[in-house]
């Protein structure tokens, strides 16, 4: 094992997947996980996939000096503790929204303000197949959000391409399981009230959409719906380029885009039973799958991609931004190929 | 009871909701329901719900002659054999896709053809919100496609108001249950594939396309994804008007539309956990609902539709229908308010 | 309507479902619902279910003048509460464990001691199966729990029969759904943690016990068991009889107990896909399902029973109690036959 | 890579486990994998977990010669083939029923009789925590039954502490998942049939009894319900010794059978959610979880078991065994530690 690594945050449900998959990677120790609520209980009493691994809680209060701290806090307690955790660690990757956007005024349009702006142009943004080069060396990254990761591979191959421009039509529908929601909830989140929804949760206005229109210079039509499954995330893209595509010139598109990434298949038609991404063929895994089909009575280009939200749309797209941070192989700790069958993700 | 009913094909899912709400509705008496796989079985092998309905299947070789036909056979099936089931009742009800359609080329263009067409111009659709005018005293009657129901149901009152023309740009994103895939089903149908999924199953060119376009001058760009519910279907139509619209204008709408319907409710934001439509609120019921949000940013109105593809989608608007045609009233048979809380639908 | 009715605690689970058959039922009319938490919201805000339903929540502090009180509070509160109930109405039904037991000693016991113990003796037990012939007249019945209910459905024949005496070993393990828990819930009810589990819930001394051995006089070893749906309660009962039984006398057994009961089905092998009973066959309804299997190499009786537990175990009961208490019909408002097919119940 | 391997039978889900188990194997290099079905697909057409392994299906009549030849195909085929398997490998592995049991007149009882009762006597039982020493150099390879190794998990303890001596009454309620059933599946494992169940579907004489008698010199009241998961299965034994039981010693009793093994693991009370063993905390992993909870009142010990159907119970099992009689380390390949949250596993 080359680095430490903390986790602030251990004990909510990313945490508990850094936990993992920091613990089985061949390059970190983990040697810290805080949790204001379990302090002193084993990780186990939270995770019962890590009842194995001999750790327990202590306060966010007193952080450990480490190689890269992990933090995997709610959305506003990493730009209050930035100092801290910059002291902390070499290398801070910050899984909230606070550090994902560039500028202090998209915050105040999407969040509600910012409490350290001159971090946010320091920070680079996690997804490799979007920001790869930034990231060797970085002192602060910023994990993406779920829907806007799948969102974001889905689309960019169209615009390395030239398939889309930026003032296309573009609606971008969701579809989301209940590990979003973190862990606790409420009514809503319970599982009577849960179980078998197809539950429109961000009609509009959506704050993923910052994002994508930060990387792709393009405004989404944005809806996210909430479905009977744990883990994943889809997002169904329905593109309208200006000029009618070939299915040839699209696999080309996606072929050029991610040929040589790690962690992308392209999935569009065959045989079988699983003929487009879903989020169950990824669950547990850092894979994304991205497809597409041609509807030339709409000219319309429907894409498809499907991420598990929490690692590729989370912990893993974390892991592996630092492995890239550090020099470390990028697949390292993150070759679980996930399973056939499994029931919801 | 007034009048005699049969159903032909009553061992599939929606043969056996047919033989469930006419059994127990106050005007009609089930004298026949066939099968040609379980003849001589009771409908209660079939159906565990019914095991108490004194009733065997028999061949659909013998009608009886009846007030009622309700045809629950697969697609392709009932343009064969209308002669015979208009020769064994004065009204037919059709819940195939064969006489939905009005003329001979829509259905070489979306089907494979048509055995009989000169039924079509006689045949009327059956959804009452859309039709209720020219139904008393049909002979043939059509059931609509869920999907398609789904999605006119959302989108008709923006026409009614004048929102939309026809020549707008609508994309329907449509999430459905596995009861649409009938009962037996293959290796995608079966359990350990079918679970916890969001499945891509008709990208692009779904038949149902070619109702909503009948019946609203629209050509929507249509997807429907597989989820983990058995009965349900969600369409959340994108609609981008030409000129802005207004919260309440949509309220306006949609209450013009649908103030005096029977079996329709909007639901659109308030409080509580259940704030838009969702298929678990309407499950087992004819309701259906819709909602509506609008995205000023994107120019966009995001609208919801609910239904439970069994019965609003099917069976229930069948029954509907008949009500209608022969002049019972309208809810009768139809009054189940569904339950709360449930689990998958 | 010929009774007018209230429901107190009309938020939760069971108080909607309350509301749902008392609303639909030909001779209740509900004049009033109460919650604390909602008061003034409408009951659709709870319920969407019954969003159609012109009613809003009142303070339980202020209760009406009704013919039946139904109580769908937490346990402890009716007991508290219990002259005001009675003040306010000839008949109460309380659906909680309050007054389901004859003895203070029993409480002491199981519970937590009695507010009340006065009225122990006046209650009586909801079950009409059980118990029918106490219920006419009854000025306050008590509707049992749901998998208590589950367990003496399928044993009571073996006891008529004269199968079981009382000293039989017999285990009895039970499976349920998360509507058990209430709404609300906290995070082992939250859905990503509840969601496809196998958990045991209450290995042993479930306080259903104490139901079971005051009218079978049994002592049964009881285990519950939380499964993936929303409602349901499943019991199989291992029984090892001191002598052997044949299958034609278990079929005479169930014949003769429940042969006349509108709501009680036997099955028991035959063909299909639902040989056994099952909650999904149930589901919503007030329909209770009953079967075994003879296993001669352990010397083993298997039963297995299966009711909806928030109908049959709980709320239909209690309306079920009250028509008979009142000398309605039956089954008025309970004729729901269920759906085929449904997703987890 | 020190060894090759075969997977005979590989389209189906413990083929597609044990392809995925053995292509992440330090030590194993999968050469074939056999599909009459499948012929010439690749096996990400199978399983979409495995669209980035380049291989693909070949004839099972071409064995090519292996180290380690695992044979994933249906009961009644391995007994057939059993010398062309032994032709092609040192190491046979079966997960099928061919060759559990010791003698051929187990299979007379239980199956249908042998083809080949000579091997019977040289196969070993694959669960190492019951077999381990007679594992290392072993020809042929039995990997047992997923519900009975469930129960052999749960009950072994308490023969290696004298708590049971074989004698006494036990009943073993076991929950299993739709993977039990196998890829393909009929009506009564279609998704809208099978969701949301409680089913008994082996109510008595299921053959796995045979296994755990063998073992255990045990004979078991054994019931089996399918319930709404993919993977896992879990039993319950309700165990009545003939003297009283303390907690300490029950702790003591697992301690001792399981304190060394890399895949077991005690859970009895404690805080949290998952306080017993449950299937969705092992879910794709090859642990097992074991506890239990004393009754007093009813002189009765439960216990609880739950593993992953196709990794403890099959495909892991196997892999397990292999390489104790290969000699390899014996987690090689087994380390994935599980999700959480994760849905119906």
């Amino acid at each position: 094992m080359t680095y430490t690594a903390s986790v602030v945050g251990g004990s909510g449900f990313t945490g508990g997947e850094l936990l993992r998959l920091l613990d089985g990677h061949p390059e970190f120790e983990v040697v810290q996980a805080t949790s204001r609520s379990y302090e002193r209980k084993t990780v186990g009493h939270q995770h019962p996939n890590l009842r194995g691994m001999d750790l327990r809680f202590s306060s966010p209060e007193d952080l450990e000096s480490v190689d890269a701290l992990f933090a995997a806090t709610p959305h506003g307690v990493s730009m209050e503790r930035i100092d801290d955790f910059s002291d902390a660690a070499d290398t801070v990757v910050d899984l909230s929204a606070d550090f994902r956007l560039d500028t202090e005024e998209q915050y105040d349009e999407w969040y509600d303000g910012h409490a350290c702006p001159e971090y946010l142009e320091k920070s680079e943004y996690a997804l490799p197949e979007l920001n790869r080069e930034n990231l060797p060396g970085a002192d602060l990254v910023a994990s993406g959000g779920c829907n806007a990761t799948a969102t974001l591979l889905g689309l960019k191959p169209l615009f390395d391409a030239g398939v889309l421009a930026g003032d296309e039509q573009v609606v971008v529908d969701v579809k989301v399981g209940s590990s979003e929601g973190g862990a606790g909830g409420g009514a809503a989140s319970s599982h009577p009230e849960r179980s078998g929804i197809v539950r429109p949760y961000a009609p509009t206005s959506h704050r993923h959409e910052a994002e994508i229109e930060q990387f792709l210079g393009l405004s989404v039509s944005f809806t996210v719906h909430a479905v009977d499954m744990v883990r994943g995330a889809s997002a169904t893209c329905h593109v309208f380029p200006d000029s009618p595509v070939e299915k040839k010139d699209m696999w080309g598109a996606y072929r050029d885009s991610y040929g040589d990434e790690p962690f992308m298949r392209t999935v569009a038609g065959g045989g079988g039973v699983y003929r487009y991404p879903e989020p169950k063929a990824v669950a547990g895994t850092n894979y994304g799958e991205v497809g597409f089909e041609i509807d030339p009575k709409n000219r319309r280009l429907v894409v498809f991609s499907a991420i598990d939200n929490m690692m590729k749309g989370s912990a893993g797209q974390a892991v592996h931004a630092a492995n890239v941070a550090l020099g470390i192989e990028e697949t390292a700790g993150l070759e679980f190929q996930g399973l056939h069958p499994v029931g919801a993700p």
